[in-house]
This record gives C-alpha cells, sequence and structure tokens, in this order.
C-alpha cells in the first residue's frame, strides 16, 4: 500500500462511511417502500432491498480493511503491513450485479417467455465481466491491469447494449411519466455503469504504487457502487410508485 | 484535540451515548408508527425512519472516534494521538438534511407540479449549506471558521425562509387541531435549525483549542440533532395522525 496523507487516508474512510450509511439507508427504504407500491411491483423492492445489504456489508468490512491497513506514523498514513483485502468489492459484485440485472428485467415486465433466456445470457455475461476484471485489480503491473480490464470490457459493453435496447423498447407502450422514468433510468444506468471502467482505468495512472491512483480507485468505486446500487432502486420505486398509480392498485390501507 | 478533565470527557461521551439511543428508538418508532397512521401518509414515516437510521450509525461511530481519540493519563484525558473524525457529521447530513426536506415536503402536501421543483432547489441549497460548513468546521483558525461559517448562512437563511414561508401556507386550509401542529412545527423547524449556527460558532468561543470549545461544540451538535431529527419526526407523526383522523382513513385492522 502507497503512503497517503491525513487527507488522502480521510477522504476514503470517509467515502467508505458515507457507502455504508447509504447502502444501510436504502436497505431499510427498500424493505419500507413495499407498502407505499402496488403488489405486482414488490418483487423488484426485495431485490433491490437485497443488492443493498449484501453491499452494505462488504462496504463494512472494506472500512474494516481500509483501518487495518494503515497506521499514523508522524502525520502521514503508512501500510501497518496487514494487507488491503481488494476481493471484498468483487465477491460483492459477484452476488449483486445479477440481483440488479434481476431488478431491472423485472420492472420491464417483459413477459413469461423473454425474461428467463434473457437473464440467462445476463448473468453469464455479468459473471465473466467480473472474473475477467479481478486479476487486473490485484495486478501492481499496468500492462496486466490493461490486459484483463480489456477482456472484462467485452462482456460489460455486451450486457449495456442489451439493456439499453430492451429500455428503449419497454418505454414503447407505457404513459408519458413512466416514459420519462425509463428514459432517464436508462442513461443513470449508462452513467453509473460507465463509472466503474473509469475507476478501473484510474487505478493505472501514475503507476499502480501511487497514492493518488489508490484513492481515486477507492473514491470511485464507491460513488459508482453508491449510485448503481442505492440511488438505481430509488429510481426502479419511483417507476413502480408511477405504475402502481397509473393502474389504480397504490396501497390504500 | 485539546486535554479535557474527567467531567468534559465524559459529558460528550454520554451525549453522545444519548443520541445513539435516541435515534434508534425514534428508528424503530418511525418503522412501527406506519402502522397506526392512513396509507397516504405512510411516506413521510418512512423517510423520517431513515433520517434516523442514518443518524444512528453516525452517532455510532462518531462515539467510537472520540473514544478512540483520547486517553486517560493521571485522572485527565489527553489525545490518544488518534484523530477524531468531524467529517462523521458532515456525510451524515449530506444524506439527512434532503430526507428532512423530502420529509416536510411531503406532510406539507403541495400537491403534483410543486413538489418536484421545490425539493430540487431546497435539496441544493442544503449541499451547498454544508459543503461551504466543512472547511470552517475542520478548520483551527477562527478567522477561517467565521468565513466559511457566514458563506454557509446564506443558502441555509435561504432554506429556513422558504420552509417558514410554505409552512404558513399550508396551515391555510386545515382543521384547527393540524393548524396548531403546523404552526408547531414551524418554531420546532426555526429553533432546531437555529442551533447548528450556535453549535458552529461555539467552536470559535476561547480559541479553537480550547477545551471548553471542543466540549460545547459537540454537546451542541448533539441536542441539535436529537431535536430536528427525532422530535422533528415525532411532530410529522402527529400531524400525520391528526390528518389522518380527519379524514377517516385511520387504519382499524
Amino acid at each position: 500500500m502507497p503512503e497517503l496523507s491525513y487527507g488522502q487516508y480521510s477522504l476514503v474512510f470517509n467515502m467508505l462511511s458515507f457507502a455504508v450509511a447509504s447502502m444501510f439507508g436504502a436497505f431499510a427504504f427498500f424493505v419500507m417502500s413495499q407498502k407505499l407500491i402496488g403488489a405486482k411491483y414488490r418483487a423488484s423492492m426485495v431485490v433491490s432491498s437485497l443488492v443493498v445489504l449484501i453491499a452494505g456489508y462488504h462496504y463494512w468490512r472494506i472500512m474494516g480493511s481500509w483501518e487495518a491497513a494503515y497506521t499514523l506514523v508522524d502525520g502521514n498514513y503508512v501500510s501497518s503491513g496487514k494487507p488491503f483485502n481488494d476481493a471484498y468489492r468483487y465477491v460483492d459484485w459477484l452476488l449483486t450485479v445479477p440481483l440488479l440485472l434481476v431488478e431491472l428485467i423485472l420492472v420491464l415486465g417483459l413477459g413469461k417467455g423473454k425474461t428467463g433466456p434473457m437473464l440467462t445470457k445476463l448473468v453469464i455475461a455479468a459473471v465473466l465481466m467480473i472474473a475477467l476484471g479481478y486479476p487486473g485489480e490485484i495486478s501492481t503491473d499496468t500492462g496486466t491491469r490493461h490486459l484483463w480490464g480489456t477482456l472484462s470490457s467485452i462482456p460489460f459493453v455486451y450486457i449495456l447494449f442489451v439493456l439499453w435496447t430492451q429500455l428503449g423498447e419497454a418505454t414503447a407502450n407505457s404513459t408519458d411519466k413512466v416514459k420519462t422514468l425509463f428514459a432517464n433510468t436508462r442513461w443513470v444506468l449508462l452513467m453509473t455503469w460507465g463509472f466503474y471502467p473509469i475507476a478501473y482505468l484510474i487505478g493505472t495512472f501514475g503507476g499502480a504504487e501511487s497514492a493518488s491512483a489508490a484513492v481515486g480507485v477507492q473514491v470511485a468505486y464507491s460513488i459508482a457502487d453508491v449510485t448503481a446500487k442505492a440511488l438505481y432502486g430509488v429510481m426502479i420505486f419511483a417507476i413502480a410508485y408511477e405504475k402502481s398509480s397509473a393502474d389504480g392498485s397504490l396501497p390504500t390501507t
């Protein structure tokens, strides 16, 4: 681990804490939000709540690992000798990315025949994307990082392409308000997912041992996760709420 | 961190613990209170519960940071060398102040077209207020603290002005009991929010390195947070309950 200034160390620490608070806050919201929408949209909130609960657990662990990996010496943070565990993020993604895909497909309401096959393809692509990214993430060699990063981008682009197209089709037969929400969701999806390769690339700036690269990766992944999981779930909630409102299924008791 | 007497250290420690207990207690209440009021007022209790859950998490962390920052030497508490993390409060406010605004706007029931634009303006002002306050909070220089504090006051006064006016208008077409509750809420809002700049100012009394300033800031912020989050949510509950009672939507099963 590279030596960090007090400000650099604290920035990461507070971003991780921000992620913990956001994820657990979002968990409580998604659990309770199930009573604010129509019964048939409840399943997507159930899945949302799992995503942020699992992510909250991992961020709690990442915070602990970050704290243990550093010691304060003369106003700077130096490696304590304990390694920082990068794997938490990848284990998290292995569980949460397939769930995020389920959440999205559920709210699209594709119909019986299409949901299963589409989900199978997307989940396989997601597992490939995460598994191919990991060897690069733990490497301190820039070339290795670029190689695995590029391989991981292939399933990544495939997933985004499929989702973008599907979200476009879903808007076709909806009310105007739902249409706007779907259009926004599509952009949020593109922007939040697009953040991950940027975060990955930050890890190669100034050499893998540079302090600003180490800080940049943690901050960028935290922002990407909070947006893609918590904020994204809130947008799915908004869609479910508007759909419930439009079809008269809002709970009255 | 300035040296503290046993009494000074304990006062802060116990105030922080009081805040943890209040926040988690309030969380349980706001979750369960959803079954005591009409369905359409439930959303404001959902938001209330998120505010105090997130605040409870941060107070738990602040307690740990306070404990780690001090060591007992010859009956006095001296700096352990570990820094006390001021940022928890600011991260907390970044999440909870926008939620408090949502909670308030929800209970006002402004109608479809007005809620979104008003909330956007208020949330932007809130983020500005918090971001401008932070550089002053972490500074030990009184001048710097005053400068950022003053800048932060501009969006602060704007938010209070908008809410004060809106709360006044909302009372216009309500029953007498709801009218009184809104009037009280307006005063509680002014008094609890008004506590924050006072707490901020306490940090400059007797120089930023003074023990009584350090203790005063922590105690004042804790009182302000418990009032503005937990007690405030209880008042929102009272409004929701009276409104449910007035429109006959109290749960019967």
